[in-house]
């Protein structure tokens, strides 16, 4: 099946799936996992591991289950991660800030793929020439050369509300393609163009109903 | 209709509809907003804001729309919103104290709402008796008593994720109702409490697909 077929609800579990699956300790496990064992440690039924795995082509054995270092090259392969993704962070305030050391924490020493963050923008001039782990924070005047230079299409939006449609404009501006936006606003940009939102403060409101 | 009758998918929107309707100014918009203006602010289709607030019991007039002020004591009440939510957060890393920044400034000024951080809870020694805008950083050998005298019920959780699971069955101890999880990992916890996950590594992983 093509990648443009599988729906995008299969595609945000396909992450889940295959960290579970780097999670795996070799002793604690052959070289095989059952959809059983891979759903229970993702929150997901066991069915439903195998309808969305056979939508990438994945089938596993009968009884035995999924061959464990094929599956995961198969996700990743789907999901681009057999290669660096490049990642651009705009607004380096408290949560821009927690957000660069965490991918720089997360991914530098995964020795299998690469999220590299390669540039920091924001507006404030105390800010600008600031290193955080050797990446300079750049003005964002700077952005519409630094994306082609630099080589990123994919960029995390974390500057407040009021400003954050002008610097999804210039995002579009210079060709990025995902955008992962913090601010709490609803972003408008061209079709083709992928935008997903998370909101603590919309994730807080909405957990505040189950009180 | 009662609360427990209304589909997650929709409740994940009640909040991206309050804040559409906070933001509002009131000399760009009279006291009266339709499901066009509602939907497109907050990236849903009209008729899909008229159908999620017809699950409310919010109908609006035609050819007029919903009474501004009226629709957001309704979406405040549904959403617990009406009185104040008291949070702790657990783990204060680079993760965990950019969230207790963000809860403060969102919300300390807020008139009429209140998510209010009132604990923090951390295992390493040197940031223990910390204070964060006033509130000081805990053991979280001391969780279980702090739970039931400072009263919150819901908790985000920010620590790493091999001691993610031993955080959780805290909570349960302590009778947390509502988790918001960001350690990169499933938890178990008994049905009943409401747990939320959210994962910047999924995020971009699932982003990096569009690449």
């Amino acid at each position: 099946m093509g990648k443009q077929n599988i729906p995008d609800v299969v595609i945000r579990r396909l992450p889940i799936y295959l960290r579970v699956l780097e999670n795996l300790s070799e002793e604690s496990y052959g070289n095989v996992i059952s959809s059983f064992e891979l759903g229970e440690k993702s929150g997901v039924t066991p069915a439903q591991v195998r309808k969305d795995l056979s939508l990438i082509g994945a089938f596993g054995k009968q009884g035995l289950g999924y061959e464990i270092a094929t599956l995961r090259d198969e996700l990743k392969r789907i999901l681009n991660l057999d290669r660096e993704i490049k990642v651009a962070i705009i607004g380096v305030g408290n949560l821009g800030h927690a957000i660069a050391k965490y991918i720089i924490q997360r991914y530098d020493n995964e020795k299998d793929y690469h999220l590299k963050l390669v540039a920091l923008f924001d507006s404030d001039p105390r800010v600008i020439g600031e290193l955080i782990n050797g990446v300079p924070i750049d003005h964002i005047d700077s952005f519409q050369d630094k994306a082609p230079e630099l080589g990123f299409r994919m960029v995390v939006i974390a500057v407040p509300a009021e400003v954050a449609q002008s610097v999804m404009d210039k995002c579009v501006m210079a060709g990025i393609e995902a955008v992962l936006n913090f601010a709490p606003v609803h972003l408008k940009a061209p079709k083709g163009i992928r935008i997903h939102n998370t909101d603590l403060s919309i994730d807080l409101m909405h957990l505040a109903y189950y009180l």
